[in-house]
């Protein structure tokens, strides 16, 4: 059997993703859980890090490389953030050791914006980044990293030049399930990129974002005055706060940047559908396989074979 | 004593407010309650209305006239809605009698807008546009309602063209209570509408509408790397959805037309804020005198003296 390098960890704020990773590269096992930094910060990381390790038998000195919210200030130990302008590479000189553990953890860095007009921060998408920063290739690009909190990156050669976060994905949750509208997207079944309301929401927030939260009021109207469908109510609510982003995104880019997606699943599908929608045509590299990618990047300059 | 003429009701989602007026239009007597749709669409609605008449010891057939949510499909009777283009006289020709009741009560219905592509309806706001109405005179009026949802309405001599409904109240609310910024805003005491990072917000928001959430994501990451104070993140985000909200509105407006703010309390301070920081100077009428005016106007053109 091949013999483990080193365990690779992707921490959110609610998931925990482990990887064993050969020398050669190979990923040997693979672990998933919902323990993010949620429950870890209640129950203890070095536990919940070391039962993941023990379940797939790993040699005791296995380092270990970590990015995500591990390294917030609420996290297990604080691995600050790297300022923009900053260099991708820049973000493995700042990993953090944890101290007093059994076996070599290192813990990556965040990114800050510190601008007074436009702060800004990012946690583990930094990481993916430095995955994908290979396929990526030189001149400006403005790579798209959808979710919770949407990321959008403008990279020149390696270099974060500066980024923008967009609250799509938790506006989506809130509103679905706090607001007025929790009745028209209730028990709606789930709807897909190629929808036309989907499209249609899209276009219209990306052509007059101004109107964004009247187009997600159309929501309840619609289901008021046209029967709107509870699947067609969440297509419109998700199509507009989309629609919206990639405008706000593409108003911060330079000039000539190409457009890159970095996401996995139904959320690469949906973004996909609608930057093409939007006669943006992104290359897509998958998000689980770039932190990967990027955990190796930084394992292999760390432990160099 | 002056004898009193009728009793006038705003039923609204929430709140219940009535007025016993008099012959010549003095308020006689006032009431105010949180028993409003939600809580009469459990207890009763007859219930509520005659605890508070009996209160005021109003005589046993004294005529109701009630706008709001009363006439809502899950309110007392529907009272459907006036279709627009509508002349807002028209409310009153199209008022709903509560059937089996032991006195004459009418409730007046709202307004939709039912064009496929902006679907809107609004219950309550076409009351305070009648009682406003004689304050706007003829020409094109673009006049604003804020609000849990704000109404912004395009009037042309007492005709309304249509409407268009931002989400502005209720977003700020489910944001401030159930979202990441929920810990950034937490405890903040009140900003007022000549707070700077107010102002600021809605410059921004009204200048690049389309950077709308990642705005307000700064609330975040500027707590987070410049300590923004709980008052001033609530000022950021009340301040980037009313900046977006009129942005949005003024997109949808004719051209020439005057703008005219009808609201009371600290709402009103905060749109007339607002608005002159996009040079924007509104007349301003008080939203509680025009619903008892536009009540005022239904009674005197139902039951003539």
């Amino acid at each position: 059997m091949t013999a483990a390098s080193y365990a690779a960890v992707d921490w959110g704020t609610s998931s925990f993703r482990l990887w064993i990773v050969s020398e050669s590269g190979e990923v040997l096992a693979e672990r998933r859980s919902g323990e993010g930094m949620t429950t870890a910060a209640k129950t203890g990381f070095s536990g919940i890090l070391e039962s993941h390790l023990q379940a797939v038998s790993a040699p005791p000195h296995l380092p270990v490389i970590i990015c995500g919210m591990a390294g917030a200030r609420q996290g297990w130990v604080e691995a600050g953030y790297l300022d923009t302008p900053a260099p991708l590479s820049g973000i493995v000189k700042a990993a953090v050791t944890v101290p007093d553990a059994n076996r070599d953890i290192r813990i990556l860095p965040g990114l800050a914006q510190r601008s007074e007009e436009m702060p800004d921060v990012m946690r583990g998408e930094e990481t993916q980044l430095l995955g994908a920063i290979s396929r990526l290739g030189s001149g400006s690009h403005l790579v798209c990293m959808p979710g919770t909190h949407s990321k959008w990156v403008r990279v020149t050669g390696g270099i974060v030049d500066g980024f923008s976060t967009f609250m799509t994905g938790e506006l989506f949750d809130v509103i679905s399930k706090h607001s007025i509208l929790s009745h028209a997207v209730a028990d709606g079944g789930a709807f897909d990129g190629n929808d036309p309301v989907f499209l249609g929401a899209v276009a219209k927030a990306a052509k007059n974002p101004a109107l964004a939260t009247n187009l997600v009021f159309t929501v309840r109207s619609g289901q008021l005055l046209h029967g709107l469908t509870a699947p067609a109510a969440k297509a419109r609510l998700s199509g507009t706060l989309i629609g919206l982003e990639i405008a706000g995104a593409l108003s911060t880019a330079k000039a000539g940047s190409s457009v890159c997606l970095v996401a996995s699943g139904s959320l690469a599908a949906l973004y996909q559908s609608a930057l093409s929608a939007l006669d943006l045509n992104p290359v897509t590299i998958d998000a689980d396989e770039a932190v990967r990618h990027g955990l190796a990047a930084a394992a292999n300059a760390i432990w160099p074979a």
